[in-house]
């Protein structure tokens, strides 16, 4: 499997993916989903992807030069004539759209041979960056090239194993948040991932995107070695439990306990305890 | 959807149940997902149960008596010549195989109707509890009928909704997990899936039992007005938020921090940049 997360603030924008990849336990490999697109003064995006890897390499290859003589016919054309392609795209949602075309036409090639296979055509995609001349903007895009944006009330995107490291994103991130934070938000909701699930591995890739530079120096990959890691690991672990200790253990017996568990009466009947087989369930 | 955990430690057995089971998002309701079963001082039983309602249902009542004559005859006979039911089982482990039974026997009536209406036979049980003359044993029953046990390397099992509570249990239990820590484990881990998934809602049903007492009285229903559970719910999400300012944010530019996020050489390739659209990919 894989974790990606695509985090969209009033200050930027923020990246991460793992690297791990595997058809069946025994076939885990490590490939990299995240890929830049940068043209510094001009644009940058950002492409994270999840699901059958032989899907999600053609869409990426597709988006590149090699194979947009095949694609140009099913491709609609700019206003000079030529293909809108990402790099002449005049705003990210004509981007997301050319994405959308290269996922679609994966699809015809690819899909009915995988359907033979007993494989879905199962991939999807954060997209998210700036065109110079409008504001940065991020997309999820599905396998049928449909995509949505994300607002101000749902400011981030994740594809892949995502419902592990969901809580602390809900609980953390607002479109005010500012970037480092939203940095370190999104590696301690890969670190949950990783911790319940074997499929999401290390290295990670994070880009950090400063609104309006058009450029981004702040890339990094990180492996288990990296120092920052490391400590948001074993803080976040170690905190936990101590928040974890810190609350009160539920009290059974004393009804003057500050918080007590049991109430005298509440709006619901008590629990069914079945103690004969001949009682009757409703 | 439906969250519902189990966890058997040294010290005695959690349950916590939600009650929330929804057929589209217009279609929600309240149905109460645990039994407990109890003859006190001979045996207590408890089950919880996700998946498809109508089996569930189903199953819950054919382990009781009014079905029995119809199920006998597809149900392995005892020493003495009865069947065995729940209340007869001289094991947990004979009570499974009956739970068993009894969803091969739904399945049977059921499964060919619910496939032409385009429906899986999707259900699944955490059944757990102590036979008196054996120790206390928990088990995950498939919608197979197939059933596999906790162990002191896995101690709990979740059906349903399960991964966005899963990171805390991993955190916190052991089977020397004292109950009561347990039982503010499930709850905390019960917190997070309903943060972060409308489909799990309150009530929540909670059952303590202490190993080898043969009857539990530490049974709560716990809705939102419960000053343990709020307390709790606001508790987590605070001093969470608390341990996440208290870890610091990355620096990106300072090389000699003490926790650095950029290291001079990584034995990872930098991530790929494209800036030209005639770039290779590979």
């Amino acid at each position: 499997m894989t974790y990606c997360v695509g985090i969209k603030l009033n200050a930027g924008l923020v990246f991460l993916s793992d690297s791990r990849t595997n058809a069946g336990v025994d076939h885990i490999s490590t490939f990299r989903k995240m890929i830049v697109y940068e043209q510094p003064g001009d644009r940058v995006m950002v492409l994270l992807s999840a699901g059958n890897l032989s899907i999600s390499q053609s869409v990426r290859e597709i988006l590149q030069i090699e194979e947009l003589r095949e694609v140009r016919e099913t491709r609609e054309d700019g206003e000079d004539g030529q293909p809108i392609t990402i790099w002449n795209a005049k705003s990210m949602f004509d981007a997301a759209r050319v994405l959308g075309s290269a996922v679609r036409h994966v699809y015809d090639r690819d899909a009915e041979a995988l359907k033979h296979a007993g494989l879905e055509f199962n991939v999807s995609f954060i997209f998210g960056g700036q065109v110079k001349g409008e504001g940065m903007r991020l997309f999820l895009v599905y396998a049928a090239g449909n995509f949505i944006e994300a607002t101000t009330e749902t400011p981030y995107f994740q594809v892949g194993e995502s419902k592990y490291g969901k809580p602390v994103l809900d609980r953390v991130l607002t479109p005010d948040t500012p970037l480092d934070e939203a940095a370190k938000c999104a590696l301690v909701s890969m670190d949950s991932t990783m911790k319940s699930n074997l499929s999401v591995g290390l290295p990670l890739d994070l880009v950090v995107y400063e609104a309006n530079r058009l450029q981004t120096d702040k890339v990094v990959c990180i492996d288990a070695d990296n120092p920052y890691y490391r400590m948001v690991h074993n803080s976040w672990g170690q905190k936990l439990r101590e928040v974890f200790d810190s609350i009160e253990d539920p009290v059974w017996d004393d009804t003057y306990a500050e918080h007590p568990l049991k109430m005298p009466a509440t709006r619901h009947s008590p629990l069914r305890k079945i103690s004969t087989p001949e009682e009757k369930l409703i």
